[in-house]
């Protein structure tokens, strides 16, 4: 959870990553994961929610069980009436590091930066997180008021990266899987 | 929804198809779906709710929105504290018809005549959920009592399709999609 000024200022409201033990079967697994988001989005009541677009092509061994939490978050938000958006890893990477193919190490890099943070969010999946949310924020314009002029150089790199993030963004190839 | 005495006879108890409207954006497809979900277990309280395995390798264009649905259907269930079992599509049709390849015109045709309706469940899509509902209290041994000895010749039958399937089922890799 970030909240991000009109001046693309971001800043951590929370983070947190839900894990689910292997022993359970996979209904409880999902419950879990479920009750947790339920929790969040009660607690923060956030204008937005944004989660990774994953394709079927990436990765058949995982892409079953990421799609079904994503199904149950999507609808965690659609009952409170919170928007959802979608975004790829790489839209996210070239938003928050200026390239669409950054490693981990780097985003994470960015987003303790971006957040003014005394150390890296643990683990990297929290990271990863967080640089979707500031992604979101920046690329949806939501973060813009149209009078907003102050920027220090942090935040023209930032919107020097964006601007290339727009043109990364076309090469990819969404497919028909999620229509 | 079917009940299943404890000699194998299966009654339809009612059935259903959901549908979403491509216009709506995805998270409010999939909350039509929650939401009638919800209904129906509430209205019906079933034992147990049984779904389609599916396979990431199957059928890539559709399984990133079935694996979501299905992630959404398993919280449904396992909210209500409503056991989930998963059987696959050829696992069914042994069940139900002898033949892991039946088509869908048979299978539709012995769910009828295992019900004993009037006409077929409409559509294919509704043949199919009864026939996993009445397959998954065959296989699971739910519908057997330790004492129950009386059966019809059609009955007879079924049992013997059951065996089959049985055969048949090793023949299938679930691979690790869904750990």
């Amino acid at each position: 959870m970030v909240d991000v000024a009109p001046n693309r200022t971001a800043t951590l409201a929370g983070v947190g990553v839900v894990g689910s033990s292997h022993e359970l079967t996979l209904d409880a697994r999902l419950l879990v994961i479920a009750e947790a988001v339920d929790q969040w989005l009660d607690a923060f009541k956030p204008d937005v929610l944004a989660i990774e677009r994953v394709f079927a092509q990436t990765n058949l061994s995982t892409v079953m069980g990421v799609a079904q939490v994503s199904g149950v978050v999507m609808v965690a938000a659609a009952r409170r009436g919170i928007p959802v958006a979608m975004h790829t890893p790489s839209e996210v990477k070239a938003a928050v590091t200026g390239n669409g193919r950054a490693d981990k190490a780097l985003v994470t890099a960015m987003v303790t930066r971006l957040l003014r943070l005394d150390e890296p969010p643990r683990p990297a999946d929290a990271a990863d997180a967080l640089a979707l949310a500031i992604a979101h924020a920046w690329r949806s314009g939501a973060a813009f008021s149209a009078g907003s002029e102050s920027s220090t150089p942090a935040q023209q790199l930032w919107r020097a990266a964006e601007t290339k993030s727009k043109v990364t963004k076309n090469k990819e190839k969404p497919g028909n899987a999620w229509h």
